[in-house]
């Protein structure tokens, strides 16, 4: 950040009165600008004991399969969120939505958040960000071409639960080592 | 939003090829200005059946009891973050922390997160944005001066649970007609 959003003069890394930590400060008109975490949403859609996954049409990890997941936009609830992102990349409608799993993921200053849901009529299709899309039991499952490792280990709690029949809400953190192509 | 953070040339409303939304694109260098929801996080300090509250010391809602809470910094993971409120507002460390209540306000784009967890040895004190913090049972809490309507339905339900002896993760949305002073 260069530039305050107000004025357009020049900003400054500094620590302001009360705060404990540096902000970008306008240099002209004081202005305070704060960055804060995102909150990425996603499904977990299930149908017939099969789970509707997205194969990537753009980086990272284009041609690699993802849970349909995405930015959570102003004015949205959580749930909304997810399911927008749900219909966008696999064009699902999706139902029942209940928080099943979140990661804090603090290097890159993320959390996601993970609803299970059901497809509706178990129809679905393929968005503009993805090349294909399908629904998968837990043997047909990609296992080696799965995007990224918290859509990995989430699938994986995922058919555990199935089986134990409950899907407790769990929370961990993503280190950065622990990302691994 | 008026000046693009990278050049500090004027920005203008429109939406980006691919895009679906307006965002604030840069009139010079064409960079695209997301904003995002912030996500506030909290605790519900508990020690010896009772819970930790903080008597406002800034606006809004000076004067007025809330739970230990604040927006969410980079670099920190929501525990960590809830953790962090309640060292700064009521000078208690706390631990065990679980996930308990999660609200979505999409009408000021925010999400609530609060965390369950034990004050550590039932010490605690007075941050820079407290008046006074103290231990409050259920009858002694002061119902009628509590700050914010997601803190008060945290708190009937925490109660509520005690007793039924489980402590489900819910989730709800709050509507801007159901904020009420
Ligand atoms: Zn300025
Ligand atoms: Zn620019």
């Amino acid at each position: 950040m260069n530039f305050c959003t107000s004025c357009g003069n020049p900003v400054a890394l500094k620590i302001p009165e009360g705060d404990d930590r540096e902000r970008y400060v306008c240099t002209h008109c004081g202005m305070i600008h704060y960055t804060n975490p995102r909150v990425i949403v996603g499904c977990v859609p299930e149908y017939e004991g099969k789970v509707l996954l997205c194969k990537r049409a753009i980086e990272p990890r284009k041609n690699f399969w993802t849970l349909p997941a995405g930015f959570m936009e102003n004015g949205e609830t959580t749930p909304e969120g997810a399911a927008r992102e749900t219909w966008e990349e696999a064009k699902a409608r999706v139902s029942n939505l209940q928080l099943y799993r979140l990661f804090d993921v603090p290097y890159i200053s993320q959390v996601y958040m993970f609803y299970r849901c059901s497809v509706d009529n178990g129809e679905f299709g393929v968005g503009p960000e993805s090349l294909e899309t399908d629904l998968y039991a837990e043997d047909q499952i990609p296992w080696g071409e799965i995007a990224f490792p918290v859509v990995k280990e989430t699938l994986r709690e995922y058919f555990r639960d199935v089986e134990a029949g409950h899907f407790p809400v769990r929370v961990s953190s993503v280190q950065r080592d622990s990302w691994r192509k």
